[in-house]
């Protein structure tokens, strides 16, 4: 498969399997921070001046200074989108989306097509032209999420769950949406539960569907349900993954979940149930879907293109599957739990 | 793919779609026929005097002189299978069963692997041998069922369809059940089913997943669904395709469904739904599976393995996933509608 190695393109560099057959995920390259000075993050203004010796000075929180590349068939980047949506940053962070269909040049700018655009910044082909303007000599995977600062132009960051984080707590200057989705006295156990479903969960219908080995198929596949029987189990009785509150743990489940019915369940072979099997985890889903501002953030189309037709050694006939139709607009009931979505989000809707 | 041309065992000679990727199942090659004389039919013993001017006269219904090679994977087996057991021709016609996984040899024989069977008549390593047997100038496929004839030691016939109408209509004298699975009365109903529901059903897993293009997936993946939902509203009043009688209709449509959640969902992307999502589908589905002697005859380590392992051009990573393990067994009040299984059936049960 293909990455970077010093800077040029090479189509047979990334080996995304180990000796035993187990899908073995690169890190991401880019982990600068975005972080607003105390004062900043108090008075929402985000233009004051900075002290030059302050290690977070270089990337303030700014409305216009940033952009995100994303692919809306990427889970990872979906999360990025998610907390755009919900803090109301459409007017402060810009957004382009590349193709869903992927392929040996790596994700790919096609405005011509519906749900994508042109890389609004440079016009670049590909993505990875932005990795290299970033780091000449780059070595690693061309992925999504992007988060360019487009002042110092170059990536801040290109981990999701980090750029999660800087949109969710350090952005509040600049949001139209009090919402705080790592809020005081949950934060430990958001940060828990963000680490508890990632590899049995969020990476691990991956690990499932890249296993090469019958073993690395089926220890991947009995994680992933396992998981998914405990979060149903945990949803019975609470609205949100941490408690009475809607958080980033809850952005995180939902990307997955929200593919899982379509994409995963057939394509990666995580055929043991469906979501809208399960008890909780159904209605769950639905109602993050109808919270305001997440469906406008799901491209589902985007999502079974990429998938069926962007992995040749899974679908190698690059069809797209009729699929379920999953109805994420019906009725869920969930309401009746403690909790709510954020009150500045309902004033949207 | 793999075919017999002229006796020689080509293993890229078969082309499985056509020109617009359509799968294109090559007809079988065998078609002679069983048939009791009137007279056998009546007296139930079926070694009188023939008439040799008789042209049904080749092939007469007698216990042990023929045989089935069948996969306990394959749906076309299965249902000769199915009448072998519901009629109790067990000690009658005997049976050899392959490797479920088909290498670049064809269907072989593996009596060291669970369920499969040695070549009881020849000792053969591949079917292929059997074909050549009976025809050393054969073209075309190597499939089962085959029912082979140990007087003449040649191939009475090869077609699913018209084995099952033999082994239930013409074995009266030597079954050991009273059941009757092509009633009067019933036939032309029996015929129109077994005929509606082979393209759409039967063959349209296969149609939909063997697919070359988008188009011809498309076209065959509706087809499908809208059969299925079509058989689901009829069997909405009554208890069986044909009416109040459990037929060789049944027969037909079971060996697709009892595959269907396991393998046609996921391997052949048929998954708009499940059958256990069926209201009507998927009770009838287990009322058969409960039928006495019907249970005897599914393999459902067969299955699995025959279809994720042997069609590299599907699944590629040749990994048996998980799967649902439906619970056939569960209740499913269809005893409420007209008609119940044959009496000697029940007895047996």
């Amino acid at each position: 498969m293909n990455m970077l190695v010093d800077g040029e393109w090479r189509t047979d560099a990334y080996q995304s399997t180990n000796e035993d057959g187990e899908f073995d995920r690169q890190e991401t390259s880019f982990r600068d921070r975005i972080r607003a000075s105390p004062r900043d993050a108090e008075q929402s203004s985000g233009d004051e001046p900075r002290d030059e010796d302050d290690p977070d000075a270089r990337f303030q929180p700014e409305a216009g200074r940033y952009h995100l590349y994303v692919s809306k068939a990427c889970p990872w980047a979906h999360r990025t989108l998610l907390v755009r949506a919900l803090k109301g940053l459409e007017d402060a962070i810009s957004v382009d989306v590349v193709d869903p269909f992927r392929d040996e040049g790596g994700w790919q700018f096609t405005p011509e097509k519906a749900g994508c655009t042109e890389d609004s910044l440079y016009g670049s082909d590909y993505l990875r032209e932005l990795y290299v303007e970033a780091d000449p000599d780059m070595t690693g995977r061309v992925t999504v999420p992007v988060l360019w600062d487009k002042q110092e132009e170059t990536i801040v960051n290109n981990e999701s769950k980090e750029i999660l984080r800087m949109l969710d707590t350090e952005f509040d200057g600049v949001a139209e949406h009090d919402v705080d989705l790592y809020p005081e006295g949950y934060r430990e156990e958001v940060d828990r539960i963000i680490e508890d479903i990632y590899e049995p969960i969020n990476n691990g219908v991956y690990r499932s569907g890249f296993a090469d080995t019958q073993t690395a198929y089926d220890n991947a596949v009995s994680e992933l349900f396992d998981a998914l029987d405990h979060w149903d189990q945990v949803l019975e009785d609470q609205r949100y993954l941490a408690g009475d509150r809607l958080t980033e743990a809850d952005i995180c489940m939902f990307t997955t979940l929200v593919r899982f019915d379509e994409v995963y369940h057939t394509h990666f072979m995580c055929n043991h149930k469906l979501i809208r099997e399960y008890d909780n985890l159904w209605p769950y889903l639905r109602d993050l879907y109808q919270t305001p501002g997440v469906a406008g953030t799901v491209n589902m189309d985007h999502i079974k293109e990429h998938y069926y037709t962007t992995h040749p050694d899974v679908s190698p006939k690059r069809i797209v599957p009729m699929g379920p139709d999953p109805d994420f607009e019906a009725p869920h009931d969930r309401d009746e739990l403690p909790g709510e979505p954020p009150a500045d989000l309902l004033a949207t809707a």
